[in-house]
This record gives C-alpha cells, sequence and structure tokens, in this order.
C-alpha cells in the first residue's frame, strides 16, 4: 500500500471562515503562498456562499483569481447550491466540494434544507459538475456526530456516500465535521466504506475539538486512507468559545505521518513559518500541538550552532 | 478481546521526580487519594532511590507507609539497584518495578552502569524478588529512542524484554522514556513481542513530548495491549524546559480509551479533579489535552442547568 499521502490544506476556507478579524485578500494569498512555500499542492482555497452569511468569504472571487495556479497544485472550492456552483464556474474553478450533512437539523442549520431536500440538490449539481467535466469531492459532514442529532449511524454514511458516487461524485471526503469521533468508530466507519468501495476515492476531515484528531487520522490511515484535510495551525472552530478547537493541526499531522515513514512532500518548519503569518493575519495565538516541542528543538540547534561558531 | 484496560498511574513517582517545588508528604498522599476517588487502582507511588539524586524521593517510605493498603488498590515501588531493594522490602512493597535501559550511555547516565553491568545487576535482582515471592515490572526504558545513542533496534527491546522474563520478571512494560516514538514504531515493536509472548504481560509506558502519545497508545492498543502507565495532569517532563512535556495525561488516555468503548474504571471529571490538587501542590499550570473542552462542557451544563432552574 502506498505511503505517499495527500493533505488537503483547508485553512483558507474551514480555518477562516469564523475568524473575526476580517483577512483581506492579499492576507488570505500570503497564506496561501506560505503554505506552497511549506510543500502544501492541494487546497479548498474558498468557498461561494453568501458573503453576508460568511463575511470572510466575500473575497473568494479575488482570492481565486489570485491564486498561482500551476498544474501541479490541486485547488478546490466549495459549493452549498446552485448559485455558488455558477460563481465558481465564472471563477474557473476545475474542482468543487460539496457538503451533505448527516442529519436534517444539521442541513437545516447549513442550507435551511431537510435531508432529502439537500440529497436532492446536491444530486442535481454534482450531475451538472459531471455534464461540465468538473471533478467533485462530496462531503458527509457531522458524519461522526451533529450537534443536533447526536449519534449518526454507520448506515447513514453509507447511504449518503452511495448517493453522491452514483450521482457521480470523484471522491467522498468524511467529515468529522464537530470533533466528536473517537479512533474505533473512525476505524469502524472507515473500513466499512472502504470494504465497499476501496480506499482511493477517500478522504477524512477531522476537527481536534477532544483532542483525539491524531489517533483518529492514525486509525484512518490503518484503514487504508491516503488523504485527509487538515488546517494549518489548527484554524477554525471558534476563537471565542474555550474548547472548541479548528480542524487537526496541519503541522501535527504531517509531522506524525512523516515520523511513521509516510511522505506528504510538507516541510513541517515550513508549516510553523506559515502558522507565523496565519497568526498575523487573525490576531490570534495558534499553532498545533507539536509546536512548542519543535521551537525549543530549533532554539537548541541555534544554541549549539553559536557555542560551536 | 478483552475491553478492559488497566492505568498504572505513575505521577506521584515519574510525575513529581524532576519538579523542583518540594512536594510534602500529606500533599503526594492528597493527591493520591484525589486519584483513588477517581477510580484509579493501579499506582507506580514511588522509587527507592538515593534522596540526595531525587529529594522529591526521599519521602519515598513515608509515602509507603501511609497509602491507604486495600486488596484492589495494586502498587509498585521503582527501585534502582540492591539498596532500593532492600528499602523496598522493608517498607513491606509486594511489587517492585526495574528499569533498565536500552543502551549504554542511558544506563551510564542513570545508574553509572554500562549495558551488560546493568542487565546482570537486575537480573540478580529480579531472582532475588522471584525467591523473595514479590512480584516484577522490568521496564525495558528508552525503547524506542535514546537520547545519548538515538536508534535503538527493536532486536535490542526483544533481547532486554527475554533477559528480564528468564529472570523471573512478571510483566515487562516497553518504555518511550522520551517521548520519541511514532505510532509505526509502537507499532512494530508490540507486533514483534506480543508474537513471541503474548500481549497479557505487556503494558505501554509513553511520553507526550512531541503530542503523539495518543496515537501512539492507541497503535499500542491495536497490537492487544492493555495496561498503560500514564500521569495525572501529563506531570513530569521538565517545567523549565519548554517543550518537554511529562507521560501521557492520565485525563486524555482515559478519555480516548472510556470513548473508544474500553473500560478503565476512571472517572475523566473526577481526574480533572485530582489536576486541581497536583497544580496546587506543583505551582503549575498542568492538564492534559482534553482539559480545555471538557470545562468548557461543565460550564455549559451549569449554564443550562441555572436557566432551567
Amino acid at each position: 500500500m502506498t505511503k505517499k499521502v495527500l493533505i488537503n490544506e483547508v485553512g483558507l476556507r474551514d480555518g477562516l471562515q469564523i475568524q473575526q478579524k476580517f483577512v483581506p485578500t492579499e492576507g488570505k494569498l500570503e497564506l496561501g503562498q506560505a503554505l506552497i512555500d511549506a510543500g502544501v499542492r492541494a487546497f479548498e482555497a474558498v468557498s461561494f456562499v453568501s458573503p453576508k452569511a460568511v463575511p470572510q468569504m466575500s473575497t473568494a472571487g479575488e482570492v481565486w483569481a489570485g491564486l498561482p495556479m500551476k498544474d501541479e497544485i490541486y485547488y478546490s472550492a466549495l459549493v452549498l447550491n446552485e448559485k455558488g456552483y455558477d460563481r465558481a464556474m465564472d471563477s474557473g474553478a476545475k474542482v468543487v466540494s460539496m457538503a451533505l450533512a448527516s442529519t436534517n437539523k444539521m442541513n437545516e442549520a447549513n442550507i435551511r434544507l431537510d435531508l432529502e431536500s439537500a440529497s436532492a440538490m446536491f444530486v442535481k449539481l454534482i450531475k451538472r459538475a459531471k455534464d461540465d467535466g468538473v471533478e467533485t469531492r462530496g462531503y458527509v459532514s457531522t458524519a461522526m456526530g451533529c450537534p443536533y442529532e447526536g449519534d449518526v449511524p454507520v448506515e447513514t454514511v453509507v447511504e449518503l456516500t452511495k448517493l453522491m458516487l452514483d450521482a457521480g461524485a470523484d471522491k467522498i471526503s468524511i467529515a468529522d465535521t464537530i470533533g466528536s469521533a473517537h479512533p474505533e468508530q473512525c476505524k469502524r466507519i472507515f473500513a466499512t466504506v472502504v470494504e465497499k468501495w476501496g480506499a482511493d476515492i477517500f478522504g477524512a476531515h477531522l476537527h481536534d475539538t477532544r483532542a483525539l484528531a491524531l489517533p483518529n487520522a492514525w486509525a484512518a490511515l490503518e484503514e487504508g486512507i491516503r488523504e485527509f484535510d487538515s488546517s494549518i495551525g489548527g484554524l477554525g472552530g471558534c476563537p471565542f468559545a474555550p474548547g472548541a478547537k479548528g480542524n487537526v493541526a496541519t503541522e501535527d499531522l504531517v509531522f506524525m505521518l512523516e515520523q511513521s515513514g509516510y511522505e506528504t512532500g510538507i516541510d513541517v518548519g515550513g508549516l510553523l513559518r506559515a502558522v507565523g503569518v496565519a497568526e498575523r493575519l487573525v490576531g490570534l495565538k495558534l499553532g498545533g500541538r507539536i509546536t512548542e516541542w519543535w521551537l525549543s528543538q530549533e532554539r537548541k540547534k541555534a544554541k549549539a550552532a553559536a557555542e560551536a561558531a
């Protein structure tokens, strides 16, 4: 089984979307460049959603136009309805993500549709994308727990996966949107979908709310998953709600993977420089769980070098 | 395979031993009681070592005498030479731990013997304990990396395990003393020893220096390991060396295990009360990685209860 793992950086979208401090287009592009410099080659870069609902994403078109478009960099844009899809097409997006939540209440909160209507709407959009030759990434969001309805049966995840694959989705990402998963659950869910469809089309989208994102990622990896969403510095969640952490930090995930012999093509030191950029932009202390240790090692090395000189 | 996991709390020894603020006997016993109240039933309670080298452990005899000795609570005492063993026997210990490091330099730093001499000394002590009807826990320390000699071959871990088992050791704990392990390495080491001797006699002793203790624990668990050392609040490491974290925090490990359907018999809320005791005793902010989230949930519940009243 391959040791190559694709890291899909979602800090520019999932990470920034709920930050109180508005980050202008040039700041977002600066962060994107810092991540590219660190070796990141896949991004969920923007969402085309209502600028009223999500002011940080009002810059989506500008950001998309400003990104360095190169063959070796993979960019996706999140769309949650037809209007968003149209805007993504106008911007020239070649990959769109869509997030179908696992429950009625979560879909209602997110897009004001119940699960059945949301399913029908996304099926239609996926088919349209197929016709347009656009790649689609179907997210089963709140797949490991819903803030409104609680536990989500594995059968629901399988059903929504099948629905999107049948409509023509190219990839499926199983999302622990609120960070309520535990590793046994991750193992069970990924084992189930991998058995049905193979590992190659699946990704995992994990949040670190309860500090279990790394063991969850490890459990998914052991089931053959080789694509993970993550967010630089653990950006995301709500900075004003203690304990509500964001996505698994890219630097933590990359560190664990590289240490364990997996290949991400990404440099942890470069990621920590990107964390610095993100901190300046959002005006908050960020950073995953390995930051403190990493910086202490760098200080040690610098001291040793100074003493040797 | 059993879902029961034994948590061996080492905060009173490994956690406190390098704390700058001296914790008197009554403080240590208060912390022990808080942990018992939370449901902890196994402790490495003290080490019988030179009070000059480790002043915190100068209270070992007093602490041992003050612990609530009950059939359902398992206490071990660390000894590193014959003198320590004699003191443990004088105190009435029924279980002793011994730490044989994997390299010459680590043994020299720890007990001023090279690997061969250290091995011979511990073999002699284990045999003596066997004759005395005392249970022995043999630790292969720095089994996953040595601060002086770097990488440690799996073969060395197997060899030292065999040496101690042949001498009559009852349990073997494989220790990532400096927290340098990654989950692939944990998996490989535990798979190797479990294949040879079965999982039942093995425990894992993990440190969280590089934030990988939970995925490492998960990897060990998946190989059948059902006994883990951990330290309340992540006590240990050096509080004055940024980045040098202590043992995996008991509350994090218990939370992950209980969430995943394993049974520890321990209550996370009770552990967080014990963290409060430990913080007061050592005068430092402590707490594992789930603390912030857990407390935010408790605040939410309290607010909801107040509004309902």
